[in-house]
């Protein structure tokens, strides 16, 4: 443990009860990854005096940055800030000018003042303030034995606010990280293991750069990092990624930070195409997934959800000989929901799904995970069968991220 | 800090470098509280000998139950055996039933067994092992100074195996855990305030009984909760439970652990009906929330998302002249969607959803949030105007759960 890292203290019953999953402390992880400073704790504790006087202590003697959230809020039962004056030797004091900024807040919202957010306004005597304007408890910056303590209040958009626009720029500086270069590239469709193979002399041929393998349900990340401002390693980290980048390059969707669907949507907008799905595997999830990016009503006209054989000829003029010789869950029939919602929709272009979700429903021959997507531009159709596993809700995600990839590849021709 | 807790240690740099969430913590929170075992600390730390070594000796001073995820998979460079053996100052021995356990496992996965599986059946001496029929990894089980050690992987199917087949039995046993009472009411289309001012006399009338009022995004869950074994204590509970429930009847959808999507599928296969929706708003999302439940085929037929003003017209036979007069964000357009659907998809219920969902799309008069929700019963209409807030992704899950909840009221009269 010699490198410098952070602590980040988590405040909070709903956290401990199990009731709130801990998603700053994730936040503030990544924020804190990228400006070059690892955390190397996060301690969840109670909102109790000796709990926060112990985990105050223990951060103090082992981390360089302490970040801590919770308990801060308007209730009066918060005890966080007057264990804070005990550690730091200080005392509570009222700061006119947190008081404007919270009446400012609550005027802009229309809500009257109350005793409790006067409160807001009484302060640790030698904190320094960081202002909030997602809320109307402030950031404070504390210091002790050369460490750096922030509180922030437990509200994520408050907490991400105040990480981003202060604190890791604050950091950065004093405690004069090193210059960390980032880059990522989301992969789909290849299984680590076997995306580790396909680039594996490559990595070889890297030994002193460092790449992540990152696995999420909808496909692989590469996380590179390199902490250097020499020219020379920036050039041989950019060749490096370029290299990684040319071997996947079929699997590799973005080197942002952004989704399949958004990328997808990009994609769309660029060549002013359109796009209606048809689902049954899927159940919605696709449209839902494609909706979720704002503006998506630029590209997307629609979806019809089929989880009948009646939808099925109903809705996608699916032919009643093809579902009775061929099933639902076949070639054939995703075929012709992939042209049926096409025309339906007078769009560019479709996605069509269709399978056995589970994890009930399997029959002779047809097993649960079983699943045919279409993806259609134009004239043109690629069309494949996937055997995916029993869990109904990693089975829609798994369809729905293989169609958006299916329509991307074949839009982009590869 | 009287009562006795229990810690949760985590071990992980994917959970430090935030790339995943600490959703094992919750899990296990949740299931210790359950028994009535409040968790105290949750602490997340790597795979590193000093800080393990440093977490459970703080550990063992504070807690009378710890449990330990992460660190025990197949790969070579985990330490945490090694420093377990350490701890308990025991040594790692083979053990034959673990690697038989691993082999049949493995067989019946059809993998063959490498050096890493091998290593699985090393386990420190004074361990208790605990089967883990999930993987490969077992749970373990050591003990000092009184305090028990339960050590996991951080798989969550296999921590969750090894926590509600072994765990929470064995330690409601052993630390003689007092009898728990827990009660769960599940209300939405209430704000957390405006459902506490009904309640509040009611909660006067038992000041001796606890309930938490947990808000989600779909609404707000109470959980009750007496610890007692006296008869005369359960029966006051019931009491104040039952009150509670006469009072908030319209909000309350379950008494279960049980989502709304799961509740309306319940009604509608005991009511023997189907359903059909119409998503504009919701995005496809009301779909996919409906088809996560298992078995859901059974009475939902399908749907249709119309995200153009053509689509509306094709495929619900939304008028024109309606569009084109009230603007596809109306009750009117709403009203139309709702009796299409239900039509085109010859189903007995149906939702529909308009709005505008944001952050762009706002037009004079008509703000970003604003939804209209219609749910229709055979000849039966409801229809209410909604406003929403600027987030899309929680205005689709608010828009999604207000049109289930608008159906269950209707399906049930109330």
């Amino acid at each position: 443990m010699d490198s410098i890292r952070a602590e980040i203290i988590s405040i909070g019953n709903e956290i401990l009860a199990g009731y709130t999953i801990n998603t700053n402390a994730s936040y503030i992880s990544q924020e804190l990854m990228r400006i070059g400073l690892p955390v190397g704790w996060v301690t969840t504790i109670s909102d109790e005096h000796d709990a926060i006087m112990h985990a105050l202590d223990t951060a103090l003697k082992r981390a360089k940055a302490v970040l801590v959230t919770g308990g801060l809020g308007p209730t009066p039962d918060d005890i966080t800030k007057k264990t804070i004056c005990e550690f730091f030797q200080t005392e509570m004091v009222f700061n006119a000018e947190v008081f404007e900024d919270v009446q400012n807040f609550l005027r802009t919202r229309g809500v009257d003042l109350n005793r409790a957010n006067r409160d807001q306004a009484l302060v640790p005597a030698a904190a320094r303030i960081i202002r909030n304007k997602m809320g109307t408890a402030p950031g404070l910056l504390l210091q002790k034995n050369g460490v750096y303590f922030f509180f922030m209040p437990g509200v994520p958009a408050e907490m991400k606010y105040i990480t981003s626009s202060f604190i890791t720029d604050f950091l950065a500086k004093e405690l004069r990280l090193p210059e960390v270069h980032n880059r990522l590239l989301r992969t789909t469709g290849i299984a680590e293991a076997k995306l580790y193979e396909r680039l594996k002399d490559i990595l070889d041929l890297y030994p002193d750069c460092q790449v992540a393998f990152l696995p999420r349900h909808i496909g692989v990340d590469l996380r590179f990092r390199l902490i250097s401002n020499e020219q020379k390693d920036i050039h041989r980290l950019e060749q490096f990624v370029k290299a990684v980048e040319e071997r996947a390059a079929k699997y590799i969707f973005t080197d942002r930070q952004i989704e399949l669907e958004e990328r997808l949507g990009e994609i769309l907008v660029e060549k002013n195409l359109t796009l209606a799905v048809a689902e049954s595997f899927t159940g919605g999830l696709l449209s839902s997934m494609l909706t979720d990016v704002p503006g998506s009503s630029r590209y997307f006209l629609g979806g019809a959800v089929t989880y009948s054989n009646e939808s099925k000829m109903r809705l996608l003029n699916v032919q009643e000989k093809t579902l009775a010789s061929h099933g639902a869950v076949s070639e054939e029939t995703v075929l012709e929901m992939v042209s049926g919602v096409q025309e339906h929709f007078a769009s560019d272009c479709a996605i069509a799904t269709t399978g056995i979700a589970g994890p009930t429903g399997a029959t002779p021959g047809k097993p649960v995970g079983l699943c045919y997507i279409a993806a259609r531009y134009k004239q043109k159709t690629a069309v494949r069968k996937f055997h995916f596993g029993t869990d109904r809700i990693i089975n829609k995600k798994r369809g729905a991220v293989a169609g958006l990839e299916m329509l991307r590849r074949l839009l982009l021709n590869i």
